[in-house]
């Protein structure tokens, strides 16, 4: 039945919520933390907003022929009771929700969240399927190792994850960095640890398919997860996020680059650093919605018509 | 359990979600329609930021010494399914979901919406208790006959409850009447009905303690609805509304009115008018929040502490 | 002489004021509506601040060489006096309003509103000029049946213009189209009446001068009219409007589209669904303000210099 | 005929547009000028935006039964071709514009616009009838004698007057003045010239009633001219605006000032500093088009019902 | 010289910058802090803004008779180098920067910043003066014991500073309490250790100069230290904030209680929780600036004229 | 030492602070003027927020391989003390001031303000280099005469330029040039200059590399002054701008345009017209503060790493 856009409570793509991620192929999960934030904070409000947004979200992805809530079972399971004063108390709620929806067989998708959640999301996934490979789109390489003496903040989780051996290092691309740094050569780490570097600078002006082609060979059948930091994209198309960099990707990349995701055997999927107050519009959250629906439109399991 | 205040789906107040009213003592629902609105829409959204403000509402209320949720069972059940396009529907859809509300025994506490929603919420109340009395806080008196020809919108609801006997005509109050007028003598037609009109400049710099004393008198045992359209507030405490007028009451002074209800026998209650684009810092919808809650703190069933 | 931007009444580019149609080749009206909105209301401020916004407008086109204010007369004529509370009696005061502006012999530029208007304003162009040509500019087909039981809101337009035979099917483009979707065929009833479909997919990073040569060609020297709904745009481009799509077309194109309709037999123009309380910058008021005078630059008695 | 309130070209509370004074007893004239501005520009679109929230006010005075409509002729006159960038010249051309609003015998209501325009309107009303009373409304009391060198800007307006002999300086009264200061007596020369100065801090919590009396007493008979800068207001009626000062009156205050200058000879209003881009919610806009229709009810041929 | 006001690199009220706190009788402050907050973040930017709206504070206090910077020396010493992702870390830090002022013989001010910050800067306070007497404004009580499990965040400073013997407890009161909460007696903690505890709506519609009699009774001759959380104000003067609660103190009363405390040996203030992004207008900013100014007015040894 | 981003007092990039240019290699200065604004106001605020933001910018520029801050000595030396109430008189303090940088042997790195500051600043840097070259990034080509009678506002400074004999007329480029004009070959007086003149639609969809090296070609090895008005860029990037023009360059095209400059005898540079007021989300000041840290990194003395 037809209901209007606005009625309801509010969750994901006005999907059903249920507590746990038992029975479903896929769960939306909210990770409503932002401690992790250098410099403006309010991530912890992005999964109410991408929530909220996504009532223009319908049923069918006419683009990539997908079909979605026809193929698999899914809901909202609402948010992790993030610990705001503690980040790796944080860390360690994280890690145990996603271990009961890693234990349930349901892939999760998560609407976070400033980027430090992504590093115990890794930790369960892994724990599950091994080391994955990594989709990683981002305007920051977030392979830090400690900022003010800690170990655990939103620029780090991709160093921490190489610590724990949760990545395939030959399987990780990095996509979308730019802006200054702390170095001169601050994209080192990754290189040396076998990561795919691809500069925004290297994206502007041209189609993001040739470059999923070379995506998805280097991906191969092992698991993969996608990890799509919102600040990836260039502050005018996602103007609301805590770290802007100038001349990034546009949606239509973000979109070619999710799109030739088909076919992986994705296992996790992410969107952070949506901060909603940064975006009086929200089309950083509308943005964050669409990216997340297509994300779900090229799961596995997900039939096309 | 302490929970982090932005976890979690977005229910009034983190209150437990289900369908019908059944079961329930009071239930909150919203009504999220704006299409009867004169001047700036928006209306339609005010579910949805009340909800989201609520979570800064807490258990109890130390200046009433009431404690709601150990009182009595209250859930929130959702949102009406309105008919953007056309308001006689959406009237006869109102007009039905509330009629089961009522079915059910439970009370109803508004979330809207434009005012135009109270017209049907009335005729399901009084097929239910009778003409109810009535205290209405409002900038306006929302007496009017027609406007563009329609018998139907924000500025008529009250006629078309006196037109439909849904009114104890002696039984009502209307506080913070003010602003220009279409008309010399504009609440005639209240008066001639028996209304008692206060007006806001009558209410400027005074307690509203002594007026309460008198509305209960008034409102006797017999049962009352308590219709609160946010722009009898001055639009500096509710900027976030359609028709704003200048020189309004106070946020104590709306306090002072819904706990001077204390011990009336209130039968339903509304917040109207709730326009949030019109709000960045999201007080207007806040206030919403609270002054829902401290309806719910002066329902006949809740008992103090 | 020079007067300073902001100074003077606000008509539309600073153009004469003046009550009907008489005399004028070509007049700027508006159609303050928005109650056929599905998500956001707001456009029934489109004039006003498409209005305000012009004052940043010149007297030359640069780019096309026209200068329309020395070929024929413009002028503002205000606004259709509409209905907000009942959508089927809006559209009979447009349609009589219109069918006066053509019985002038005036070509009718229009700043909406929601995308509804357009149906009764081509009654009234087609009752004088026959079924016409429509180059339509958009994120949607706006070709659905019903909604919430209603055949008459912004998602229905040129459903009824078909059924009411105002269109030459076969000389009908759509530009823009894309999002998710209620089935998993969504074009098919304009496709079946045989109009063309151009995907938003199929536009990026290209130009699109190319694509206006073709469609010159199907339009021929029939009567053409102009339907721009501002969501065809980016929501970078145009945040202000009420249900955005991303990853849609840039302004670059927009005027690539505009300028590429030179030449035709071009009977009305309309620009919809500038809700200006989402952008903040006026920016999206400031677009359609200069797609209205790309518009005017490309009616057939226009001259270039 | 009832008309949408957003229908139409923008005058003065929807008032006919004629381009003179002529036949006028009084008319809304804007001044969009800002170049005066010490600290936050944006009043150059004060006339823009208190024209746009006009149309909030509709036709009778309840609290006044003034029906000023009824009474006299009143028109919007447009505004003033100020230059931008050299403020003697703008000046030069208020003076010059207002000396044929007095010489058309019609009394002109101002829409401000920073507060430097008093200087060159009184100018041209006291060239009329001799040195005026003055009902002057400020945080500040605008009596500096330069800053950066110059001697017109809008912290002198009132200084230069004295220096023309335009104020009759015993028949001055500033009311709302607070804030830090330059020198430690700041409104010595104010005093020494006769001026009488009230502090908002000997308002605060006061009905002005009372000083109103004192107020019309001190006026007498003679030629009175009111000049309201909206920050003698609290910021929080009247954010919109660019020296906020904090603790300031109110809005009810306001009004009480206003209406207590019924009755006496006022032959010319203004209402100035409104700088609408700090203003998200159009409030401050909504204060100022109440109170300049505050102030026409209160003029001398206005009739009572 | 006068010095247009946004000129300049932006310290406190254009005072010099110096980077430590040697042979400066008072210095303004900034701790940059938010992850204590439980709702909104964004106090982080406070002092950056409350630094930037302080362009409008003049050098003489008019209501008080205060020259402050006639009297003692006075500069900005910049902010504490916080750690954001380790709350008991930042605590130390601040701690330690305070322990050097103390020990320059200097009177901080502070501009936050969350609450949390207050307890490490009552560490080094009484380190140096013993257990202080406290005037402490705010809508919160900031007794709690823990939340998240947690100790410290900005609900719980003034628990820990009783934990430690840093309030001389008969000497404490805290003004402004009020909203709904988590017990039935929220206040119990700190009237037991003897604190004074005032509703706010015990202050509304009163002048607080005779409560400020009675508070300087209680205070007495020994150390006193202010700590104003901006929530103590209404939302309506202070919407840029994270924990907001409607029917507070207002700006008048504020500054009666600022005022109130002339004559105390103060020690120390504070103002904090001042988070911009929900304040458009920077009038809470500005309300901040205004309140430091305040308090540096009634300094022991700041003289009048 | 990492510090946190939001600490310490604002200077640009977190530079330190003097009042003078002596021992500089470059230096950033900012020009708080906007009273040669002929639309919105605001870009007097343009330096605050641009150093506001400027606390993302690090140390290293990957792409250009530069490591400014290891090659020169940059300093922030504050704000030029402008006249914002008399134009011609700014001009002349804004000249002295910048005599006085040339006299250092500084390169001065312009933080506006308004365009009309680049006329005085040229007559510094002119006066000791001799006529330059230009590198003018702009929507519009500013070399009107006059407007509202005055030959000195942001529309006229290159033709006060060519007047004066600043620039090397055969070594000036316009890029973004476009927008509806005054005149019917609005470029023609630059043209016949010797300007070359490029339009923003001849950029469209396209790399500026190219475009480059043949700037590099036509400025030779004499030097050359960067102007880069903030509206040459689409308002989808900088919509925070006083007179912004739809289809704009893109921010990777205005770093190619910098960049491309490398090499160049660079002796000054400014970004102009930022109006921070339009932006809520600070991206056009963060774009503003990067394409400042661009125009470092490709002085003369920088070197490579
Ligand atoms: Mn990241
Ligand atoms: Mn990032
Ligand atoms: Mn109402
Ligand atoms: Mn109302
Ligand atoms: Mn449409
Ligand atoms: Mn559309
Ligand atoms: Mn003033
Ligand atoms: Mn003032
Ligand atoms: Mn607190
Ligand atoms: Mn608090
Ligand atoms: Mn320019
Ligand atoms: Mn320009």
């Amino acid at each position: 039945q037809y209901v209007a856009r606005m009625a309801g409570i509010g969750t994901m793509m006005k999907l059903p919520y249920q507590e746990t991620a038992e029975g479903l192929d896929a769960a939306f999960i909210g990770v409503p933390l932002d401690t992790g934030t250098s410099n403006r904070p309010g991530a912890r409000f992005g999964p109410r907003h991408i929530r909220a947004e996504s009532i223009m979200v319908r049923r069918y992805n006419n683009a990539t022929r997908s079909a979605p809530f026809d193929s698999i079972m899914v809901a909202d399971i609402g948010d992790v009771n993030v610990n705001l004063y503690n980040l790796p108390d944080s860390c360690r709620r994280i890690k145990e929700a996603y271990q009961k929806i890693m234990a349930a067989g349901c892939i999760p998708l998560t609407l976070g969240g400033d980027h430090t959640i992504t590093y115990p999301i890794l930790q369960a996934v892994a724990e599950k399927h091994g080391p994955v490979g990594l989709v990683h789109v981002d305007a920051h390489d977030d392979t830090g190792d400690t900022a003010l003496g800690e170990k655990i903040y939103h620029g780090t989780p991709f160093r921490r994850c190489v610590d724990d051996g949760l990545l395939d290092c030959k399987r990780v691309v990095q996509i979308g960095l730019r802006g200054s740094n702390y170095s001169s050569d601050p994209y080192k780490f990754g290189r040396e640890q076998g990561f795919r570097v691809v500069y925004a600078h290297d994206c502007w002006l041209k189609s993001l398919v040739p470059l999923m082609e070379e995506v998805r060979l280097q991906m191969g059948e092992k698991p993969v997860y996608i990890s799509f930091d919102i600040d990836g994209l260039d502050p005018t198309f996602a103007p609301g996020t805590g770290t802007p960099e100038i001349a990034g990707l546009t949606t239509p990349q973000a979109l070619e680059i999710i799109r030739g995701c088909q076919g992986l055997n994705i296992v996790g999927c992410d969107l952070v650093e949506v901060a909603p107050m940064y975006d009086l519009s929200g089309n950083t959250a509308l943005t964050a919605a669409n990216l997340l629906f297509e994300m779900l439109c090229v799961l596995p399991k997900v039939k096309d018509y």
